[in-house]
């Protein structure tokens, strides 16, 4: 068979080893984060039923489901092919019974259902896995990529807003990421503005214009509004409420005032204000959260507060989101779970920290030493030391065949490790070890327990 | 719309919190392992092109592939669908260009082959995701599950196998799991063997029916060999060799006797023995490794030395296994590459963990402390001291709502967390918690750093 010349699936990607320990840096830190703060791991399978996943994203997220072609032979049988040709649908639903994940939050909302009996409320779980999409590939889209989601279910308390708050101000510190920022609003003070414009049921269409002010600007976000039927004054209003400047005090009084007719608009203002107090118990600061009337955030389900993390002049757009849902899993025919999650987007995390050279000093996992070897008889005996220094926990290998020195050294320096252990036949009848600094070139004879402390260091 | 009653998709399982802090130990204890020894993270996608899948894992093999559906209507265009009704096979390859992996091997390759220009071999490699095989699911077997795997590929030095043996020790040692055995053997041993029944084309053939030795018994390997047209002589001596006791050493000089006449049966004993010398000079007890002429592996590919790590007095089968092959990525046009791996089955060793009660002592992860939540003014104080808790880098939480104390109380027996802190007006005007031990259920009242001396204990 002639053989094949292999490339990955579109819109799929291999994460090399240094890739890899670049995602472990940033998933290892958000675990990290969430154990601390006493929420759970949880896994789902890749695959679901179609009918779990279908229906709850949309006409076009159903389009963009991978879908898995049953086994075995569905062609003979009760199942009669020729009606179906034509029939992209019909003939789906013939084959194919089970799809890829899309997200992680129906699967945690089956697994809620599932399981509601042995859960303790309030549940706090996290999970990180890959989802898949059949998205069109382009920069920075893929069609497989890891989501990394905590959700807080069965309580109303504003303490778990405050909480993701301060976990992601701890995550973006570990990773020596600064310069971001974590922009929250209420879709309740949301619908008192639209109220404002005295239409309460076009709230929704007034988020989802709303939500693209960043990407078209304002004028934009007026004309698309009058074009979907909101009056003028309505309009000329959103634009002073947009404009309006200070902090997070001076909007809160300001939308105080401005909202003072509308229930829904005063309790969103004051959970932002209950949030904020919370946030500040927590020994966070509250002015690095900046509330952003503006923040809209696209997801249909939420409720509450919602919170976005940008990173500051770069043209990377939230490398993390989330907010209050109040019916998690209705649509499984469990309703009033209410909760809040936060999802950290790994690849745009990435994407900042390469930016800023922020990787720089964390590659602990990499390799430390490496012996050199040089004949049988002294291998024997690096083999030995070899043993010595990994239970010191010091990362090293020794390199496997009796190759040229020149060799040897060329792969440490390639694979960027810092020192080279040589033992030949003179420090094999003393007993020492020559280490070679990789970086200065210089080399020096000792004993084991002074490798040790040198490696270590 | 009807609720759907949400449930798995046939062979696939969640991972509850409970079965993840379980399985999360013993993943990390084999990645540390992995990273300890040099080894470099990789990971591939779950989607690839049927053509790198198809055709490398046997008919039956293809068969167990997942597809996916190709997006979009197929039905249009140049595909005449009413043509191809009736023959599955043909509108299968129509319909579906990609599947899901079925193993961590082939992608490896395909890693491998795409990026060798980058590589610097000798390349050490590990890789822990779940695989997919549409098998019909039964007790043990899941059609998701995750693979373990390690390999070294770029030499062929005996220094790896005595590394992998070693790395199995010190796994399994870390894990508490001391009843276990390593048992090798070299398919040059068992071509050797094959050789003395003058019939080396049948060698292969050989290997598959002495695998299933464990299975079925002397007797009826002895008949499937006669079946095959093995002759009876050659029967006879088989018989004698599986029946051969002895030490290592013993069943060395007995096959070195026996196979004096065949150069690759000769190679084999001296391989074993040269990793047995090996594994000495790593620290490692060779006695450890029982030398069992009968493995023989299922995998065709191996060409070297075979491991399998077993339970003892366990109805468990291997818990990882690995091996020398001499052509992983032949089959994408880049012949050459040898090495060897190992890959440890992480579900059978969660059964055996759990039948040894290995466990109980593992349960770092879980949540220490509980902050019990009165009322809102001292909830503002607590939600101070939780941080500093926190910050001692102790996993507590304070619970989200004003409950009933009994409530609370109850949550935090059925999670099992350890201590409860209960922060009331007399608390809060002394500056001073209450911590419960929710074991001996005993109360006191002290300061702060007391409560982080216990807990941390």
């Amino acid at each position: 068979m002639e053989p094949v010349k292999p490339t990955l699936a579109r819109g799929t990607r291999d994460f090399s080893p240094e890739i890899m320990i670049r995602r472990q840096l940033i998933i290892n830190t958000i675990r990290k984060t969430f154990e601390k703060y006493g929420f759970l791991p949880l896994e789902t399978p890749a695959i679901e039923k179609l009918s779990v996943l279908t229906g709850k994203y949309g006409d076009e997220g159903d389009q963009l489901l991978f879908k898995i072609l049953n086994s075995g032979d569905f062609l003979t049988g009760e199942n009669k092919l020729d009606e179906l040709i034509g029939d992209y649908n019909r003939l789906t639903q013939v084959i194919s019974e089970k799809g890829l994940r899309y997200d992680l939050t129906v699967p945690f909302a089956r697994y809620v259902v599932m399981n509601r009996n042995e859960i303790q409320f309030p549940f706090k779980r996290y999970q990180i896995q890959p989802v898949w999409r059949a998205d069109r590939p382009q920069k920075g889209r893929y069609r497989e990529f890891y989501q990394c989601d905590a959700d807080i279910i069965g309580t109303n308390s504003l303490i778990c807003e405050a909480e993701f708050a301060t976990m992601v101000s701890e995550v973006f510190s570990s990773l020596g990421l600064k310069n971001y920022q974590l922009r929250i609003n209420s879709r309740k003070v949301l619908e008192g503005i639209a109220e404002t414009g005295g239409d309460r049921e076009k709230s929704g269409m007034f988020f989802v214009i709303l939500d693209k002010l960043d990407k078209i600007g304002l004028e934009k976000v007026k004309s698309e509004l009058k074009e979907k039927g909101f009056k003028d004054d309505f309009i000329h209003n959103i634009s002073k409420i947009i404009a309006f400047e200070g902090s997070n005090n001076e909007k809160m009084n300001y939308l105080h005032d401005l909202l003072q007719n509308s229930p829904a608009g005063r309790a969103g203002v004051a959970e932002i204000s209950s949030m904020l107090d919370y946030v500040n118990a927590f020994g966070g600061d509250p002015d690095q959260i900046i509330f952003d009337i503006t923040l809209a955030r696209g997801l249909s389900y939420y409720t509450g507060i919602i919170l976005e993390a940008k990173a500051l002049n770069l043209q990377i757009g939230s490398i993390g989101g989330g907010g209050r849902y109040d019916n998690l899993t209705g649509v499984f025919g469990l309703p009033g779970i209410s909760g809040v999650g936060f999802s950290f987007g790994i690849d745009r995390i990435y994407d900042v920290m390469q930016e800023l050279n922020l990787f720089e000093n964390n590659q602990a996992q990499h390799i430390r030493l490496m012996i050199a070897n040089f004949d049988p008889e002294a291998e024997q005996y690096a083999v030995g030391i070899l043993s010595k220094i990994r239970e010191s926990d010091i990362v090293a290998e020794i390199y496997p065949d009796h190759a040229k020195l020149k060799k040897q050294l060329n792969y440490a320096n390639k694979r960027n490790i810092p020192f080279v252990l040589l033992i030949g036949s003179e420090e094999l009848s003393r007993k020492t070890c020559t280490l070679k600094d990789m970086s200065s070139g210089e080399q020096q004879e000792m004993e084991l327990d002074e490798v040790i402390r040198k490696v270590s260091g």
